[in-house]
């Protein structure tokens, strides 16, 4: 299957180091998303909801790694029990708070991504759909963790940084 | 950017009239999921999870539409703004209840998909990273429909059904 651009994810990262490892927390951190204009119309009803999903492509990640240690663990975990971006189809999803909707541009917060990233889709959060109680969450449940940024170890062309 | 199954979702599903719209509307619906083999690594550490998303291809769907009545509305609504399969990148996404991993296959409940679509990716479900508190959910926040499952209006090929 081919997928395409379908418009463009601006935010203030640049690189993976410093970049919130998820929306919730990326403190605020706003950013924009540029709908290509063809699309526009698929806006309408939108601005009624609070979050977001954005789907886009890990565009900067490095190959795909079957194990993996993630930012908030010290030990390899498999790929699939992880976040990470270097996953062999690279898509990622971030659900971020959707401030205004201008035209085709549409004003975000708490938004994890890269700037220039592909976006691929947009969905709505909604709790019936997304919001399920857990009791097991895995080596999540675990961390300890207080790591809230990325750093370059799924950078592309890098090896482990 | 291309993508390329990573393996295949099996439900009782076989038809979109009938399937359930949500996970949080399937009633337990059993299916299975087959990784392709040499991604069998990825699979560490998963069952530690009670839920995970599937990341899939709508492969059935029909073509993009930018307004659709969403099953559970009356009114037609911007695309952006439902789940919707008629997507311009017709990638789903659904957070289903993980019972066991086998080999290569997970044994799945809450299942919403057809049968036999194409599995692109697996992502563990985190309270921390996937559940947010929302005060507003758009047009679904009004809804009093009671419908849990699809007809077949996003079917490819059919007109609106």
């Amino acid at each position: 299957m081919n997928v395409e651009p379908i418009g463009t994810i601006h935010s203030p990262f640049t690189v993976q180091r410093g970049t919130p490892i998820q929306p919730a927390m990326a403190q605020g951190a706003e950013g924009r998303v540029e709908l290509h204009p063809e699309y526009a119309d698929g806006l309408a009803d939108l601005d009624g909801f609070e979050r977001i999903w954005l789907i886009y492509a890990f565009d900067r990640a490095g190959p795909a790694r079957l194990a993996v240690t993630p930012y908030m663990d010290d030990r390899p975990r498999g790929l699939f029990a992880t976040r990470a971006p270097t996953r062999p189809n690279p898509i990622g999803m971030s659900c971020v708070r959707l401030l205004a909707v201008e035209g085709c541009t549409l004003r975000v917060a708490d938004i994890d991504v890269l700037d220039g990233t592909p976006l691929l889709d947009i969905k709505p959060y909604a709790p019936r759909f997304d919001h399920f109680e857990v009791q097991r969450w895995g080596w999540l449940q675990a961390t300890d963790s207080e790591r809230t940024v990325a750093d370059g170890r799924f950078e592309g062309g890098s090896d482990r940084g």
